[in-house]
């Protein structure tokens, strides 16, 4: 391991963002609100969504570049916006080998330099895309499809939040143990024995951050910035949808790194050429110990079996799932979910999927409601909140790629079952090129054995099924069964009967998924903010991990003791 | 998940641990020296060794009951004493089948408890067994071979202290969250959106613990602890050579566990029948999550391999080395090598192995040595330290097993290489039947491919090796390459150079192995001090966990987060 990196700007560095992060560590132990990153976007300046604009129409139709990188001279091309423009950036290509070894002779200088050098260098990276969040706000709309005040919240502030939150938590589990003990044994009459020990956080080796499409940077930061935080190089390979907005991370992260005076190499960029399958490539290769992934089941799988040499982090599909017994805000129940179902065309993998009905009818504040008359008022509320094609378009964003797309057309075409809510097309005002659909509901049975295989099986997307359940308990019992089984992200209950909640808790506990009870407001079941909520329990199928926690970075370095007499 | 039980002996043995439990959270930071556990054996009263010898010969020669656990009434017998005693006792037998049953069904008691009934609960049962140290030095030494001042000491307050470390760390990392947080999040000139979130620590499922022959006490508490002080019921499964002291473990724990009104079956023992590979049916049982081992690279990867479903925490073979630059107690080095080697036979995880001199020879305060004057100077002070037969028979305790016996054999034939030392049958005072043999120091050539071959494996028991090496350099990349290819639980150095000492900590934190530098008194290579020491660093092939750290507690839970409006 080479001496520590004394470059002034690392002092600099530590004393600039030591406020922030001791913020952050607090933050992470009270869960009560708390963001570094404002989320309005007029925070950024008069002009910032224009300057973000102007950087982020700069950047299209050229090669990007990453000045040091290795490079084969084949460039990767071929991003489209969900919103019906070429973005017609190349970004450099290289070969695996290349990469790992310019990550692996990166690695010794970051490994020396210390928890405290590393978490200020990481929140230098997040101040600099935070600085740039409109940019970043173009640049994951125009990937993900999202319309533009989720990508930039979400792209953007959240994303950073999450970055920041998982810098904090690998600061203070590398900061757990002393740097230096003394040990005094007691011996009796004779003299005590002595010793020094010192304590010193050793990385894994390299991390591979395997990026996703609908959320690059949301879903990216937690991985990339514990990985980085704990010592270990980043090779980010982003979904082949979705390069920019993590090619412009790495950007940023090389400019910080390297002017700070460590080797810009330890965070690269892995582009592939079309069906190239990179990643699987990539992760079984010895040098790689840690990998981040968010997808599909599938590949989530095959990581977990095969990246044997590796940490394995991985976000994979689930079905949500909501219980619906009671209410004393039906219209804001109807609300919330409208929006939920809604928002960014359920392209989220928090968005829940299957809402549970009991066919006896649904109490509420407006009356007893029965199966049909819950299912048409939910439609009527998402038309109602979808009836102006602008509006709708701010809410539902692009469709992100043409396999959710295939969805809504078999759900429009009745495959999935009968419809309550039927997609339409939507003209974006701003993007008339884009793919635009407000969600379907279905209509399905619990009992149905065809019904139950197309509702049991996440359908990632604007399709949402109102499953008719023979009761409260039979719909908490299939909650339970569905998070066990098919895994699930997000849990949520509607009820005003105490018993009913405490199944709910009960339920969720034993399952093993968080769970949002009686959301009628501006919170919703999709949403989780860092510093308070968990994103994911890596307590059922759908991940084996969550963000962020102790396990999520505590294993992500190793603590080697060196011992001497006194 | 049920309702936390309520016996009023719960509120009590919280409050009787609260110091004892905060104390150990305050020594797993500071690292100085502490226990709560004597390791002098008068210190358990003056009839002490007595009363725990008549214990010991009470249980000797029956069945061993675990009132409450299933039982297919076909016991397991066979254990034999190194020492050459018969103990004929017999255990219950189980099926796999019944056992995992009976700790399901024990589950939700437990996983309801939270976490400070379970460390209080934990903190009584390492309080009884402490009590009874003597008792367990006479099970430990009569199933590892031990003596019994190792015994006592390494089987009982210091194993004690190791599971009371993973309870401390364990009640740390399940409080990191506050059990219920408010969440106010301004929202500008509208009220501000307010949710009470609440975190609940969610259990993995059954663990299982693997025992091993030489330590099972000691190495199987981290792990043993870990999983219940997190809320997971533990099935024991001893070594079928140390199934007593693991099995008067078990029994103390069900006692606790049942007085205070929990089901014992949260601890069963699953002793088998010879051959029975009972260990490899149970770990691949899907209600198995957490699987803890100590014991053959083979076995310990196996189960890596096809655990699949389960956090597997291993500790495996390795080749511990020692680097002998120069030194400036040249006495103090050969006094504490020569015990290093001798201590139980050699037979632990963390003996040295491999003692790398130079060719050049050794700078001394005696003066210059050569390789082959140190290799003299050395095999003299083991024969000096064991010339006595009787206070042999205490440093070396017994041959473990006939593997071992083996091995010693092989040496004294010549089979690994030239003897420096030839082991030496010594005849124990007190037991005449027992086996015990002086270590075999064999001399070896690194640049020779068949002394490479004999000395890059693990050859377990009393057999080191003096390998002769081109220069300091050349043994510390030897040191580095072993540590990275064979794997090590410890390595060792010896210099009065600076340039040569951080060469050596360079090299440890390179692979990854924990060092001690300069040992000439009475802390030995083959030690480490629970609540100060890590055991391991789970960054080398020998083990992929350390005693104790978050990373060895924090994925023995989740959390789920449940969400309302305030």
């Amino acid at each position: 391991m080479a001496a520590a990196v004394t470059h002034p700007l690392v002092a600099e560095l530590v004393e600039r963002h030591q406020e922030t992060l001791d913020r952050a560590l607090t933050a992470i132990t009270e869960r009560d609100y708390w963001s570094p990153y404002p989320e309005f976007p007029k925070a950024y300046g008069e002009s910032g969504a224009a300057d973000g604009k102007a950087a982020f129409d700069a950047l299209l139709g050229r090669p990007f570049t990453l000045d040091g990188q290795p490079t084969d001279g084949d460039p990767v091309g071929g991003e489209a916006s969900p919103y019906g423009i070429e973005l017609g950036i190349s970004y450099p290509h290289s070969t695996p080998d290349a990469l790992i070894a310019a990550l692996q002779s990166a690695r010794p200088g970051w490994a020396a330099a210390g928890p405290a050098a590393r978490a200020a260098l990481c929140l230098e990276i997040l101040a600099r895309i935070n600085a740039r969040s409109h940019e970043f706000a173009q640049a994951v709309m125009h990937t993900t499809g999202q319309a533009y005040g989720m990508a930039f919240q979400a792209g953007g502030p959240h994303a950073q939040d999450r970055g920041l939150e998982a810098v904090a938590y690998a600061y203070a589990e590398q900061t757990r143990l002393p740097l230096r003990a003394d040990w005094t044994k007691p011996q009796g009459k004779r003299d005590p024995l002595r010793m020094s020990k010192e304590f010193t956080v050793v990385p894994r080796g390299i991390a591979l951050l395997i990026g996703c499409n609908t959320f690059p940077t949301w879903n990216g930061y937690p991985g990339l910035f514990a990985s980085l935080a704990t010592g270990n190089p980043v090779l980010v390979k982003p979904h082949p949808r979705a390069v920019l907005p993590l090619a412009l991370t790495v950007r940023i992260a090389r400019e910080v790194l390297a002017e700070a005076g460590f080797d810009p190499n330890l965070v690269c960029l892995a582009a592939e050429h079309e069906g190239a399958a990179v990643a699987k490539a990539l992760a079984v290769r010895p040098e790689v110990k840690l990998i981040d992934y968010t997808g599909s089941t599938a590949f989530g799988d095959w990581l977990e079996e095969n990246a044997r040499q590796a940490q394995v982090y991985t976000e994979k599909a689930g079905v949500n799932t909501v219980v619906i017994d009671s209410t004393d805000d039906y219209r804001g129940m109807l609300a919330n979910l409208a929006f939920s179902l809604s928002l960014y065309s359920g392209q989220m993998c928090t968005t829940p999927q299957n809402l549970l009905i009991p066919r006896t009818g649904v109490r509420t504040d407006q009356g007893d409601k029965s199966y049909d008359e819950v299912v048409a008022d939910l439609a009527a509320a998402v038309e109602g909140l979808l009836a102006d094609d602008a509006r709708a378009a701010a809410v539902l964003g692009a469709v992100v790629n043409p396999g959710v797309l295939q969805r809504t057309v078999q759900a429009a075409g009745g495959e999935y079952g009968e419809l309550a809510l039927a997609p339409r097309v939507v003209t974006s005002p701003d993007f008339p090129a884009a793919t635009v659909r407000t969600p379907a509901l279905v209509k399905a049975d619990a009992d149905k054995p065809d019904d139950r295989a197309a509702f049991l099986t996440e359908c990632f997307g604007p399709v949402s099924f109102a499953v008719a359940v023979e009761s409260t308990e039979a719909a908490v019992d299939l909650l339970r069964r569905t998070v066990r089984e098919q895994g699930a992200m997000t849990a949520a209950g509607y009820t005003v009967e105490p018993e009913v909640e405490a199944a709910l808790v009960e339920a969720a506990l034993d399952a093993g998924v968080s769970l949002s009870l009686n959301l009628t407001g501006g919170v919703y079941a999709n949403q989780t903010a860092a510093f308070s909520d968990l994103h994911g329990t890596g307590a059922n199928p759908a991940a084996n991990s969550a963000y962020c926690d102790a396990a999520f970075v505590a294993n992500r370095f190793r603590t080697v003791e060196v011992r001497r007499h006194l």
